[in-house]
C-alpha cells in the first residue's frame, strides 16, 4: 500500500520549487499545469500536488510518496506516469512535465507517426550520451488518455528498459523528460524544448 | 442608483493588483488596456479605474461599486460588461479582461462563425468542470461595440444562465474570463490563452 | 546656435531612464539602438546620448539641448528627428523611438504604399482622440536615410501641423511615437506596437 | 603547452558572468549551451567551463587559458574556436557564442549558400565600421563539426585577416560574434540576432 510519507525532505522541496520557478518564468506551466518530482531513495519520491501554481511551490505543495503502494488523494492524476518511470529505471532521479505550445502542437501534428524525429542539431548533445549532431533524436509520441494507469503501462511497454531519448510527448498535452539528477532532467527539458521550437519553426517555413 | 463606495477593502485591492502585475508581466495589458474586478459581497464589487497601467495598481486605482446603481465617472467604459456578469451569476467571484495578440487575431478571423472551437487539448481541463480532453471548448465571439450597455445585454442574452465556458472573446478587442475566485479566473485566463495560442499556431501551419 | 545645456533636470532623467528600462525589458532597443527625449520647457529638451544601453541610463547619458541652436557632438544622429517634431508642435512633450521586429518588417513590406492601415481594433483607442474601433489608423512610412536633417524635413512636410496618428515608421529601421506627456508617448508606443504585432500575425496567416 | 592559469581575474569573471546572465534571460543559452570568453592580455584569455548554466556563472566556472599552449581538460569542446579567433586577430577582446532559434533555423536553411545576406536594415549599423543601411551584411555559414580543431582551421581560413562581419553561423548549431571589448561583442550579438529575427520573419511571410 502506498502511503503519503509526510513531509518531503527540505532539499527535495527546494529542488522541485526551483525547477517550478524556472518553468513558470518560461511560461511552460500555465493554469497550474505541469508537475515535477525527484527521487528521495530507492522506494520513495517527492512530487507536486495537484492544482497549485508551479511558480510558487512550498513544502505544503510537495508530498513524499512510497513507490510500492497505492496513491493517496490530492496528488496529480498524472502521478502514475511518474511512478512508472521511477519503477522501470532505478537510474531515474528526477522527472519534469510541462505544457509548451511547441510540444502541444507538434505532438498533435505527428501523433499518427508516433514519433517526431530531429537530426543535425548541435542541441541534440544536451541529451545524456549523445556526442554528435549527426544522429537522430526520435522523440516518442503517445495518444493522450485520462486513465493514467493504463497510459503509464502503455508508455513503459514501448519505452522498454533503455529508452534512447529521456523524454516523450503526450499528444495535445505536453512534454515529459527525466534524468539522473534534477540538473540532468532540466537540461533534457530545455534541450528538447529548443529542438521542438526549431522543428516547429521549420514547419512554419514549409520545410 | 449605483454609488462609488470608497475605498475597496485591502484584500480586494491586493487581489486585483496581483493579477494586474501578472498580466502586465505577460504583456497582456499593453497601453493601459485591460481591466480586472472581484466581488466584495452580494451587491458590491471592486474594479479597476480607466487609463492606468495595470502592472502598477494601487488603492487609488481600484473603486468599490454598487451592482444595483448607476455607474460613477472615472471607471472603464467596459464596466457594464463586468456588472452584467456579476448580476447574471451570483457564483462569479472575479472577472479578468486582457488584450492578447492571439485573442485579438483569432476573434477577428472567426467572428463570422460566432465561436472558436478547440478540442483534444489536455489544457481544456483548466476550465472548471471539464474532466477530459475529449470534449470541445466552444468559446463565444461577439462583435465589438462602443455602447457597452447594449453590448453587455447582447452578451448575457447569448451566454444564458449557465455558460458552458467561463470566457468569451470580443472581436478585434480581447478576452474576458471569470471564475468563482480570482485564482479560478486566472486559471481560466491562462488556460484559454494557451489554447488560443495553440489554435493560432495550428492556423499558421495551415492546419 | 544650439548649446548643450548641462545637465538635464533629475525629473527628465528619471522619466527617460524609466521608459528606457521598460523598452529594454521588452527587447525593443537591442544593440544600444533607440532613443528617447522629453521637453523641459518651450525651447529645451532632454535627450539620450548615442551608443549607450537604453536599459541602464543615468544622468551622464542624457543631455539637455536648446531647440533653437545647432547640435552638439555625442548625441544620436537621429536627434534632428526629435528636434523637428518638438519645433513643429509645441504640444509634443515626449518622443520615443524603438527598433521592434514588427515595425522593421512591416515598414519594409509596405514602404511602397507609404502607409500601413489598421482598422477594427479596440487598441486603436490607445491613441489620443480616438474613441472607437470603427475608424482606421493610417501609420505613415518613410524611406530610411542617413542624412537625418533632410529626413526630418521630409517627414515634417508630410506630417503637417496636425498629424492624425502620433507615430510613424522608418522603413527597415523602426518606430517613432510621441505624446503630450511621457505617459502618453508610452501608451502610443505600446498601442501601435500591439497593432503592428496583430497586423504582422494576420499577414503570417495570409489574411 | 597551454596551461590552465587559475584563477581568472575578477573583472574578467564579472564581465563574462554579466553577458551570461543577459543571454540566459533572453533564452539564448538553453540546456547549459553557449560559451563566453574575453582577453586578459596578449597571450591569455578567460573562458567558461563546459556543462554549467550560463545564467549563473561564478569564478569556479571560468578558467584562464594560455593561447599558446594545449587545452586543459574541463573546458568546452568549442574552446579551439575561441582560441583561433584570438590568435588570428589581436584586436579581438571578447567572443560570445549562443544558441538561438533564428540562428539555428536560418543556418540550416542557407547552409548550401554558405552565407545569409541582409540589406537595408538600420540595425546593420550596430556592427563596427558600418555607417549606413545601404550596404549588405553577409554573414558566413559553416557546416557544423565535432572536430573543433579542424573546424577552427576551416573557419579562420575563410574569414581571413580582416573579416567584413564580426560574426558567423555554425549550421544547426548557433551564432558566434566578437568585438574589441565585451560591450562591442554584445552589441554585435544583439544586432545580428535582431537582423536574423527579421530575416526569419520575412521568410515566414514568403518574402
Amino acid at each position: 500500500m502506498i502511503k503519503l510519507a509526510a513531509p518531503a525532505p527540505p532539499e527535495a522541496v527546494e529542488s522541485i520549487a526551483a525547477i517550478g520557478r524556472f518553468a513558470s518564468a518560461r511560461g511552460w506551466v500555465p493554469a497550474t499545469s505541469g508537475n515535477f518530482s525527484c527521487r528521495i531513495d530507492a522506494r520513495t519520491i517527492a512530487i507536486t500536488r495537484s492544482g497549485v501554481d508551479k511558480g510558487d511551490l512550498g513544502a505544503a505543495d510537495i508530498a513524499a510518496l512510497d513507490l510500492d503502494g497505492t496513491l493517496p488523494p490530492g496528488l496529480s492524476a498524472e502521478t502514475p506516469l511518474h511512478v512508472a518511470r521511477y519503477r522501470a529505471d532505478r537510474g531515474v532521479g528526477a522527472i519534469v512535465h510541462v505544457h509548451t505550445v511547441a510540444a502541444t502542437v507538434l505532438s498533435r501534428m505527428h501523433l499518427a507517426d508516433g514519433v517526431i524525429a530531429m537530426a543535425g542539431f548541435e542541441m541534440q548533445k544536451a541529451l545524456q550520451g549523445v556526442t554528435t549532431h549527426l544522429g537522430e533524436v526520435a522523440l516518442p509520441i503517445f495518444a493522450n488518455a485520462q486513465d493514467t494507469d493504463e497510459l503509464a503501462a502503455r508508455i513503459e511497454a514501448r519505452l522498454g528498459a533503455a529508452p534512447a531519448v529521456p523524454a516523450y510527448l503526450l499528444a495535445g498535452h505536453g512534454l515529459y523528460a527525466w534524468g539522473q539528477t534534477m540538473s540532468d532532467a532540466r537540461r533534457h527539458l530545455e534541450g528538447i524544448e529548443f529542438l521542438l521550437t526549431c522543428a516547429l519553426e521549420e514547419r512554419r517555413l514549409g520545410r
